[in-house]
């Protein structure tokens, strides 16, 4: 069976999960919407992909520019039987209705309200709670690295209080509107940050507190984790051993690897071969991994623009009910070549 | 009674530190000492400031350029009664020997290993233990914040562990020869990082653990600090009226002044009148102070280049003896216009 998948919206997630839509042997990329002709309109349709306009007025944007479109947002979702939404943050909520009337199945993501979906989705936390869900949310790039390491060591050793400041990527690298140039923001000022509750949405239980600020760089959050647990003695080696079993946790090293900063993590994925020097797979420094008076200390990098690329993908099978969450993380993680020891 | 200081070195700090004594009225700046001439030096003679070079050797670059030297460090050290060593980090401890010999205290910087001093110094904490010794180190910008703020909750509420992560600015605004540009950079990947040992030489009994990040900014670290409390039931406004009565500690607000990011405190400064735009207080974000399940959370930006310009007025007066920690802070916050309150 191969499933039909639409994307509305064509930035930094929407062009990452097309490209990996193309790559899996069970789905079927009908078209994207875009609101206006542009630089990545131009290249969808150099890789044949189809491009529907978001309406009857924008369709007019592309008309006058020459560029060819097949229809609008309404003749797309006749096609397929999923959309990705992927427009800016916030607009996915209003859209709703639209996917609603059209009997349309939708995947969110993280920037628009847990409130939006019938379930906020990491597939190695929750993938059976997504199954057969309408609506279901990938939670932002921060909310899933969080999940993914945090839910390992909770499964482990049991975690008893989690602390995690963020220290994040200011904005995208297509982004020049935006700062900070030369400053660190305290973002929020007011605290904790709202990463944390957003991690409840998908671990309900766990606790944790966050705080966040941003700095100026454009690739790669690294969060600074420390975790009182549940278990005694625990032991750096034994916390190593929990991430090497771990999907889509990587274990590099500053001493070994020489991967000292973000810098050098997206140079790494460049290396790699990977697609725009994507990183699919939340990247624990292993020399960081500590145990200081009994709590476990590391530090993470996060790239903001492609760790949610594969949850999107297993969030589809789950909301269509494909196969199961283990098959579908195979799956997934083979179309993309994505890591899970380095 | 006028006091004499020299100061070897003459960089971020001892710039600083020459212009502080000019302002206190109990102490006299007989030179500085440089190792070659620069735009430093060439200022530091339009003030009307004596140079001399560190050795003979040096002598020569000065003449050669016809910039008019007093002596070497050793004619200086026959005139002073102390002398800061703000030399780079690890020089101090080879020059000891030389003040040794001179007869002459010092003070250290932050830079410098604990063992160089015989006790590491930040006023408001320990001045009395600095009381007529010898060598006396002002401990780093990041222990000096940590210490001022941490040590008047401790007593206030008892601190039953601290857990602070620094993100640091990378360098000093004038070196333009390291980065990072746009990366994250954790800074010592291997945890705990060296500033709770180094907070620990000032407050020895505080339990604290830190780790550390470097960023692409210039100016002024933000620590994100949790502190888990001795006493029980303690309110934000407790902690707001703590940090109010505390010296060198000043509440800025994101939401009531504006002052959102580094970039904003430095501009703060600059409209303040200071000196090089110099903060010479711990700024706690007021509307970051949070009691969350019973723990503290609060956000500090600390200027790297000046905060332990204060210290280093104490530490002279500790050392020689020349007054009590009230009056000494007092005496010099009054000259350089410290503010405890905004």
């Amino acid at each position: 069976m191969v499933v039909k998948i639409g994307i509305n919206g064509f930035g930094t997630i929407g062009r990452r999960v097309a490209d990996a839509v193309a790559l899996q042997p069970d789905m079927k990329l009908v078209g994207i919407v875009k609101t206006r002709p542009d630089y990545k309109t131009k290249i969808a349709i150099r890789k044949n992909c189809d491009v529907y306009s978001s309406d009857a007025e924008s369709m007019r944007l592309f008309e006058k520019e020459g560029v060819p479109i097949k229809g609008t947002l309404n003749d797309l979702l006749k096609e397929v039987d999923i959309i990705v939404e992927a427009a800016p943050k916030g607009v996915g909520e209003r859209n709703k209705p639209i996917y609603e009337k059209a009997g349309v199945k939708a995947i969110f993501e993280g920037g628009e309200k847990a409130r939006v979906a019938d379930v906020s989705f990491v597939a190695q936390c929750n993938y059976d709670k997504a199954y057969g869900k309408r609506f279901v949310r990938s939670v932002s790039c921060n909310t899933t690295g969080i999940c993914r390491t945090l839910h390992a060591i909770d499964g482990a050793f049991g975690v008893k209080k989690a602390r995690v400041v963020l220290v994040r990527r200011a904005v995208d690298p297509d982004d020049i509107k935006r700062g900070p140039v030369n400053a660190i923001v305290p973002d929020p000022i007011t605290l904790p940050s709202h990463h944390g509750p957003d991690v409840n949405t998908v671990l309900p239980e766990l606790p944790i507190v966050t705080v966040a600020l941003k700095v100026p760089s454009t690739h790669i959050h690294v969060h600074s984790l420390s975790v009182e647990l549940k278990s005694k003695n625990v032991s750096e080696k034994g916390v190593v051993d929990v991430f090497e079993k771990t999907p889509r946790v990587v274990l590099i090293s500053g001493d070994k690897d020489n991967i000292r900063s973000t810098g050098q993590v997206i140079d790494w994925a460049r290396d790699l071969g990977r697609s725009r020097g994507d990183v699919y797979e939340a990247c624990v420094w292993s020399d960081s991994i500590s145990m200081v008076d009994g709590e476990l200390y590391y530090f993470q990098a996060i790239h903001s623009e492609a760790i949610v690329v594969p949850e999107n993908m297993d969030a589809i099978r789950a909301s269509l009910k494909i196969m199961s969450r283990d098959e579908s993380i195979k799956k997934t993680d083979r179309a993309l070549n994505v890591l899970s020891s380095w």
